[in-house]
């Protein structure tokens, strides 16, 4: 495969995305889990990332979280960045895939996931645009129609927004509105 | 535009330099939100920085801070520094910016201002020395007049404070102060 | 030695590893021990190490920590990774290692034991497939059978695990359970 | 200055040192300051630092720290450790390095000191033996005999620990305990 013909079929993908998921640990985040002396947890997200989020919702895509752990630290992270569909304990995440795509009334080819581990490849399968961040596991990166160039919480996840915005001719707007 | 240009141009931004302000995600910390499962923040701030900001007031130059968040953890952190005038839910910046002028009764040439997204552009575009750290989305580092070799929380802010201090001679006295 | 007769030496140590005992702060965590003002910890895990503790599991491996110092953290993380044996306060490992034998009913050749430090030595030349870290001091090292590419906290446990589960031809099994 | 001369100066110096007084920030740590809502701090040490230091006191050295800030982090830190003689709230440091003299009742030849800033010049200017962390500024590093390979929180500790007992041939009689 050509890197051409690669580009070219990437941008096909990406022109469809109206929805855009992501799972939390090693995506959103470093992968670091911190627990305290009772198990109470503290995750890091990042703040750029976390603009990124908004620009979505600005550029009128809608956002989602799949996640196989739960915890009030992504329902708080969620509901500071309005995210749309929030799924938690989700295993298998197929299914939280499948109430997803009814949510949104999309199809799969419409659905951007970003993941970094083994539970997220059935949804890397499924999704129209598969995205697996840097520090992925190599069985992850094996279904990925992209690997980004930045690691979870040090910048994957406002990589993809940019490149999913720049690709459908969005970003220009929505900086002019910083601007 | 060659560089011995560039460092006389630099050069008279910073020596009008009265105020200096600072973004705190990304800018003050390195950009990390850390979040317990009440939504409870824990931010990362940087003891060189602190020392440094210490260091401007014995100099005699004003601080301040423009974030768009707000948390407790900056207002501690704000109180520890001593910094003079700190603006938090600032959004738009500019008008925080435009209350900063008024506050501290200086013209825009004689604030410098550190920041690292899309929210600080604004900002970045009014201030006579515009500041980007290392870690600064590339649109943000389009408006800055300079750009940190340190990322934030990890020595940006004391890059800053150094870099004007020292062109404008006031680095060798506070030295002093300390050997 | 060469490296074909040391790759086959190794294949058959890993062969026999029934148990796989970890120690924690460096090895599971990066070593960072983050204190409160009261002295309450917050230990620093990795998601991508939990789930290969899980699949361990899966594969029907036992698991262990022994860790000299103590803390609820490890317990809450035991607890969700469903860790077989929990030695914390251990000191000397030995004897723990000594328990932990006649508990999984193994002898010390079956065992695998991830180390980083001078405390971990006697069991490191116990185990039959001794392991340390990246970031394990170099009295450590001496010690080790094998030194993992990733460090501490960062997916050296993961590592450790897709070494041994490929080795014994086990992780293909586990990884179709996922795709 | 050749280097065969800086190694034997350097060893003289280390021959003499009976007492190892360690700054917090920056050096047992890696200077980041962490604050909660509250402004309660949570700070960041290190595992194989901690052995480095509880080795000290096997091999008969005495141990101090000597921090301008104040937190019950440093203090539970310290007792866990066991160190001999806590300085918080100093300020100016060389007021503590003066009781430090009397309370060990030593010379300060006889003395180590480990800082990364400004406020630790007057103490590196008397210690026998000035140590400044590879992440110093660049000012103090100008006032240190040895700048550490590694940067606080990251070993740097450990690596003067091991520099000093090793130079003082104490190192392997510390390691016997261990093997």
């Amino acid at each position: 495969m050509k890197l051409i013909h690669m580009t070219k079929n990437l941008k096909q993908r990406i022109m469809k995305i109206k929805v855009i998921a992501f799972d939390v640990d090693g995506v959103m985040t470093n992968g670091s889990i911190n627990l305290d002396e009772k198990g109470q947890e503290i995750k890091m997200f990042n703040v750029q990332d976390g603009l990124g989020i908004a620009v979505l919702r600005k550029a009128g895509l809608k956002t989602a979280i799949i996640t196989a752990r739960s915890s009030g630290c992504v329902a708080a992270r969620a509901l500071d960045l309005k995210i749309d569909k929030v799924y938690q304990d989700a295993y298998p995440k197929s299914a939280a895939f499948g109430d997803l795509l009814k949510n949104f009334n999309v199809s799969p080819d419409e659905v951007c996931f970003v993941g970094d581990d083994l539970p997220d490849i059935p949804v890397l399968k499924q999704a129209g645009f598969a995205v697996a961040v840097a520090n992925a596991s190599s069985d992850a990166k094996q279904y990925a129609h992209y690997v980004t160039k930045k690691s979870g919480g040090n910048g994957a996840v406002r990589e993809v927004v940019e490149l999913i915005l720049k690709t459908q001719s969005r970003w220009k707007t929505v900086l002019e509105t910083f601007v």
